[in-house]
């Protein structure tokens, strides 16, 4: 029994957050200290190592449980299957819904609870629930929908990654222009032809690597008011990830008998352009190939920033629907999604279109 | 394969927080009305329904996800496994850390990395992650262990509930007094013999049940800071979890062709004293039986009130340990775990010891 892919949807926020409104900012360092270059060089050079030139925010009115359902009803619509026949509805997030006016996160009910009123699904036995993985929880949803569709506990599952990091960003911090918000969604189905999950590795780091993302006071000066923002240990996060991601690719195409040549297609959680090609470099290379594959990794990272549990499935739901002219992929195409993130958590998966 | 448990452990934490001690309170409704009755009467009454005489407090320095460690320790160390030998460590919560001295959940790393890393687990292949799904969440947590064992895409698993309810209580809510701090975890591991899980059932009610409980403003005049508290619709819970949470034991022995008189024990999830006995009640007037066999039901509440995520796995280690010694259970007892909670959601196991 094979878990397919048979849709997917996402929903993109409206507001564009160009890089020139970060100019007006005033940042500082870890170390509370302002920083003196010029704001428009940092912008500048922020371009140049993360690859992003604008980012999508959600307007006040909306929570990461309502984008979420928006993106879940987009993949229900778009696999044909009746909502009333899923049996998983699997939320991956890290913060809750947080509200434009207040940082106490909401999680009470889950979210997925919430989007599954949203979505409008009746059945009780559609069992809904979040997991919390850091930006891989959205790949480790999928993971969960594969567990459960191979112990045929599951059929049709419906697995969304939605984050509002636009809430939880210190406006003082140079990383803040990283983050977006989004969700992205698919639906399992089982399925007994060659298509399907062929195989994943997953993986946490959690000894000295436990604090490389976490949450902290805002850089800036006036920060005693007790709110805590995302904070990342940058090239900490960078030299992390670019040993591991590429050694978790390539277990999980080891251990399922995939040449690296077989591959067309890499989906990698869009972090930052320069982690990302450097993470694909690698991989080749531990292959011994130094020339990369032309369009192996589609990128959306550019317009749509780093919304954390929302990028695959929005990258891929792009790719599919032909929003990225130059990625297409086609029946019996072995793809990889590849994720990292808090924790610091690792995974890939193999599938075959 | 069968997903066996090989240890549990639970931490209970010291401050005991006695029915006398809300006698200082002023309690509102949830109108925002202070209530005129005696606050002595009060207690008395609550006492009555709920069975609760004292509940347990953590110290101010303490975490979710510090007193979560503590519980994985001792189940790891009551099954006797190598903890290096863990494949996926599971831990269910509703808040994550919240301190003592903020309203903002800490949620990033996750609870599960902290506890992994609390713990002192090296291995990366041990993943680590949270589930939410209200009070049920840990048994949701033992079912995930079991999808993941019966896919064979793990092994060991370490499966917490951890949940600090003081932190996000309203003191001038009378439910408050329902709520206390608690963590709790058993350890699984594969088995080819007959013990084990049976079978499970699950269900999530999100029309109108969604918002029976939930977050909410504190019901004092004071209220307007923005902070958030946990509320239930206390009636409609009841009157919800007492049909429900026996249709869903009924239809978990069912399916797996229990008779309601092989059940040794059943453990709930410890909410409220007259619930959980009508719950009972119930169940086996779905079977035509009136008479209750005696000593079915073992109960913690008196003195540790409602843990959320933390009671059943508590209980369960309790009766195990000879703690509540009118209670105990053998080798090829057949008993039943069973939860309701914010979502609403329900589930079931049935588990041959």
């Amino acid at each position: 029994m094979n878990t397919v892919i048979t849709g997917s949807g996402c929903f993109i926020p409206s507001e564009i957050k160009k890089n020139a409104d970060f100019e007006k900012h005033t940042f500082y360092n870890a170390n509370n200290q302002p920083i003196l270059q010029d704001t428009a060089e940092i912008v500048t050079k922020f371009k140049q190592i993360t690859g992003i030139a604008e980012r999508r925010y959600v307007d006040a009115t909306m929570t990461a449980s309502y984008i979420g359902a928006l993106a879940g009803a987009a993949a229900i619509k778009d696999s044909g299957i009746d909502a009333e026949t899923i049996d998983q509805l699997i939320v991956a997030h890290n913060f809750g819904n947080v509200s434009a006016t207040t940082s106490q996160a909401d999680t009470v009910p889950s979210l997925a609870a919430r989007i599954k009123h949203e979505i409008g699904i009746k059945n009780p036995g559609c069992v809904a629930y979040d997991i919390l993985f850091g930006c891989p929880g959205w790949l480790q949803g999928l993971i969960q929908a594969n567990a459960f569709t191979k112990a045929g506990m599951a059929k049709n599952c419906l697995v969304i990654g939605t984050e509002l990091l636009s809430r939880v960003s210190d406006k003082h911090d140079r990383d803040s222009m990283i983050y977006s918000d989004g969700a992205g969604a698919v639906v399992t189905q089982p399925g007994h032809g060659d298509s399907g999950i062929i195989g994943y590795s997953a993986a946490s780091f959690t000894g000295k690597e436990l604090q490389y993302i976490n949450m902290g006071k805002s850089y800036c000066c006036d920060n005693n008011d007790g709110t805590n923002y995302l904070k990342m240990q940058g090239r900490k996060v960078y030299e992390f990830a670019i040993i591991e991601v590429p050694l978790a690719i390539k277990s999980c195409l080891e251990k399922n008998g995939i040449e690296i040549n077989n591959v067309k297609k890499i989906f990698i959680h869009q972090a930052n352009e320069k982690m990302d090609e450097a993470i694909i470099k690698r991989l080749f290379a531990l292959y011994g190939i130094t020339e990369i594959p032309h369009n192996i990794m589609p990128m959306n990272i550019h317009e749509l920033g780093n919304s954390s549990v929302a990028t695959i499935p929005t990258l891929y739901d792009m790719v599919l629907k032909g929003v990225l002219p130059e990625h297409s992929i086609s029946k019996k195409d072995i793809i990889v999604f590849a994720s990292v993130g808090a924790g610091m958590n690792i995974n890939a998966v193999c599938y075959r279109v």
